[in-house]
């Protein structure tokens, strides 16, 4: 019986993977992966067979109790199977459904830690999700729901978290905001929209909790999430002072204090 | 004039560091590392000159303002200067008051994200921070308070949260609780207090928030964290079914529905 390694493939640039899962990927013999993970970090499982299971890979969104299955069927026949998510395998990636149908199926597994997608919104803004006397809370959240799964009081802990992340797709933007601002979220509270974080064609789209749904709307399709919170407020307040020298990044008006 | 990467050398193993990490560190002039930092991927910087600025490299806390200033001499003098952090520098790194020191020097900064204790602490327990049906929120906390900074209501967030990451020594654990009860966690809710994850001596303290003091007077001094919510309720079931099997971990006897 062979280990599955359920691997965190970054944020999206290939350099973004950890030296761990590199290493695995070389002596990797099976390789399913999400739609999202870079052709680059495929590439390194040189002497694998290469299967997509992620929603953008084929046309019909790969059930979860097949994965689980072709998992466990893999670990019998191959000694290095990896299982390769977008960001972390841990923050939003089904991971627990994997390792409890492995678990039960007496098949090793472990898990390699990546670089979420928050961190790497954070390090394109190059503004830090915390801040000594502004944040020391940072939720990360998301708003979509499962088919079989209740809507969840994310809100509240939103509304109460000095920094908010969401993982999200733009076309639920209008929801979410109504949302928060039941649960007390600030209208005027700066956010900003990351688009494609860590990729070439990264997009900020600074604007304020109010006026995200129209934001929202200029989002172009990359993976995309949402920063809210003070720590947005000084650098708004910054970039509006050099907006004239700023060409590339669409400024807010109604974020500055 | 140089370029400062900030750089999230990751939770303690030397192998999750990023692959550009690595790049950036083999062809650094200078670093200023943190004490967590592995001494693995100090080593990676063969050709720089190495600073160490943390706690606990020094007798006396280095001052944050000496770093800084420190940084802006460095970036005049070389092309490749590094601030190598643990974890990510985004999530409780004070990485904001080195970008804004370098910003207003007039020095270009790069943030290089790296993997987060919260999801390493994840990844050693196998137990996913979300899971469909139980947990769609996520919260990074700090008890930590700096000595010019007042107590932030960050225990709302948490009580609200479906899943609760604390970045914190075991020293605060009876305050905590207090704080976390007195904002509406319920007392029974599992919790786990991870040791020095992704290290070879990590270990995992199963226990119920109630509990959680008791059992951090265990912590043997290694970089700790906790993780509260019902997302480890069932993995800590599944462990007490197999405890007889299990010499390594000491197991909760409350925690169990």
């Amino acid at each position: 019986m062979g280990t599955v390694y359920l691997i965190g493939a970054g944020p999206g640039a290939p350099d973004l993977l950890t030296l761990r899962a590199a290493r695995i990927l070389e002596r990797a013999d099976i390789v399913f992966h999400d739609a999202l993970v870079h052709p680059e970090v495929i590439a390194l499982a040189a002497k694998a067979r290469i299967v997509g299971v992620g929603k953008r890979c084929s046309q019909i969104s790969t059930d979860q109790r097949f994965i689980n299955r072709a998992l466990i069927e893999a670990a019998q026949h191959h000694a290095t199977v990896v299982r390769l998510k977008g960001g972390d395998p841990m923050v939003f990636g089904r991971a627990q459904e994997e390792i409890d149908a492995l678990t039960a199926a007496g098949i090793e597994c472990e898990v390699v830690p990546g670089v979420t997608a928050a961190v790497a919104a954070s390090a394109e803004l190059k503004i830090s999700l915390t801040r000594r006397g502004v944040s020391r809370s940072v939720l990360l959240a998301t708003p979509r729901v499962g088919t079989d799964e209740l809507p969840a009081e994310w809100m509240q802990a939103a509304a109460a978290a000095d920094t908010t992340v969401l993982y999200m797709g733009s076309g639920e933007a209008r929801q979410l905001v109504d949302a928060l601002k039941a649960a007390g979220s600030v209208p005027g509270m700066p956010a900003v929209i990351v688009e494609s974080a860590s990729l070439p064609g990264a997009k900020k789209f600074f604007t304020t909790l109010d006026e995200l749904p129209e934001r929202a709307s200029e989002v172009t399709g990359g993976p995309a999430l949402v920063v809210i919170g003070e720590v947005l407020r000084e650098a708004i307040a910054a970039m509006h002072q050099t907006a004239a020298a700023s060409s590339s990044e669409t400024l807010p008006t109604s974020a500055v204090g």
